[in-house]
């Protein structure tokens, strides 16, 4: 009933500001010199890994929204329950980074990361249910692993986190790389489609 | 005359930044664990408050505008005028955060959220004012029941902030869940329309 | 040669952050109450007036825009020079602010307001340029009188800043004022053309 | 398969961020009047060049995308890949500032302005990887000689800021001059195909 491209705008908006906040919290060290860069090693590499996990994020809304006709109230909300998750990212992000790696943070991190996971699917589902279960996006997302895998993983960060974080961390990284190839199942899809 | 794309590209834009400055008063909290999450236990939550407010204004605004096909310069300012007001919202829900939801501060969060109402009030008027009491708009609003509601609860929760903080807390969140359900008016007045 | 589009939408995004960055100044006061609130006047209505400012600078940007049809690197970077003046409208305002309307800096205010007066003239010159004098930009500019009173308003300030502040100050409202009525000269050459 | 419009929309929110993100650094001084300036004076050297260089970027990646039909997940990841290069010049920006251009300072500042560059190219090999080497893009972009010689100025002022931090500084100022005039490449190749 209403054109999605406010909602994109929108959200491109909400996640150009989440990705660039989190390098505000990179302050100048008190020391000069390549000490000052040690002492914010751990901060620069807790903002890779957030730059990295929003990117993932625009790429997949953007694929999302792209096999999207329409929006509705249900929609909208969905996708402002998605942001809410991912603006706590800069957040856990800093406090991961000057905690350096305490048990507690990184399983708040991995807390937000299965929230921002969880309403990921939401919004799926309420596109799908606007949409009906033979869409094109329906039959383009498939089975899609590649979400339970991830929503597993921060699952069991949670828990991993207070036995060793090293593995939890493992875990983040695990799949950054799992979705760092982007999801090709639409491209594939709309490939296969429209040659055909 | 104008057309309301850039107009809703800035209006975007600008409730983007308003959403998502809020989290950044969101600081690492001073002690380590579960006590420094307790800690920001308030601020969270008036953040919460803040983003699902500024949320149910873009849904709103974005609604607004659907129906509207020009703009002029009055609606131009009446638009400047609520994202004046909205723009205070980070800044009133890191004075309640901050000052543990003290009379004063709840006062003033209902005073902005009063001025903000207000303002889109006037620019629903300064829009059917330029488009004509029988546009399709003046139709799709009638009669405006759950803006009058929540003008009014935000008026009374000034008051009573000083009497009792927590029904005045309690009105702000009647309010959010009163307009979660998004404005059907317009979605349901479109259905209806061009179904027949 | 190339469409305007994204270099509206760059603008829009650059204005949008510079009008809501001149809230993160205001910090929660040390003191509670109404007495917080009195503390922060200056910096409150430093903010509205900078609110104002850009706000007029985004009307009469949509509106030069309105009636341009192509850009080249010349208007990109008249348009970049404009940009790179206006973003010192966060820093002046606070100066203002927290040196309680001191000389020096409602000097340095009424300087960064000339030079983004200036380069506003020099964008519209520039698409003037590669428009032709006979274009619709340039009949509907006009004589451009308030422009000429606005900048000769900021350069006067300057130095009555440290005669009086206070009518330095009453210049900067007043040209306020001037605009606050958006540039009719465009909606109204467009209402004469297009209705002829 | 994918349009361009979103990766365009979402850039420009990031660089207009980013862009905007280094006149926070410019706090108000603790010296009142004409001493406060100069104290801010190295810090607002470093603000102009900053803004010089986010300005270039985004010159040349308006023009690069003009000439782009599509996009793909790689053209994506390339973008962000130099989006999270360029977010990090507000950090270098102020650590040059605020280190009052020591050495190692600089030539920080030449890693980030060295690794911008290349990514920007590695984003052009993309994009010609996808659209073919007989492409308008292909051709207009041609032999790339500013390309190379910034590359190397970069590459040689990180070392050279060791030696003497003026001619390395001087290196950044030559390679912005040699941007500023924006690339023709592009503008003169359409104005000779469409003319012709």
């Amino acid at each position: 009933m209403m054109t999605k491209n406010r909602l994109e705008g929108f959200s491109d908006g909400v996640l150009a500001i989440i990705i660039t906040i989190m390098v505000l919290e990179l302050k100048v060290p008190q020391s000069a010199g390549i000490n000052g860069l040690k002492e914010l090693l751990p901060l620069f590499c807790s903002y890779l890994l957030g730059f990295i996990y929003i990117g993932i994020y625009w790429n997949n809304h953007h694929h999302l929204f792209y096999l999207t006709k329409r929006v509705n109230g249900v929609i909208m909300w969905a996708n402002l329950h998605l942001l809410f998750w991912l603006s706590l990212f800069p957040f856990v992000t800093a406090w991961v980074g000057k905690n350096h790696l305490s048990s507690f943070s990184i399983a708040l991190y991995g807390f937000v990361a299965l929230m921002a996971g969880c309403s990921f699917h939401l919004l799926e589902r309420a596109i799908i249910a606007d949409q009906g279960v033979n869409s094109l996006l329906a039959l383009a997302l498939g089975k899609d692993c590649k979400e339970k895998i991830s929503l597993l993983c921060y699952l069991v960060s949670i828990f991993l986190a207070f036995v060793n974080t090293w593995i939890a961390v493992g875990l983040f990284i695990f799949v950054a790389f799992l979705w760092l190839v982007p999801d090709r199942r639409i491209e594939n899809f709309l490939a296969t489609t429209y040659s055909s």
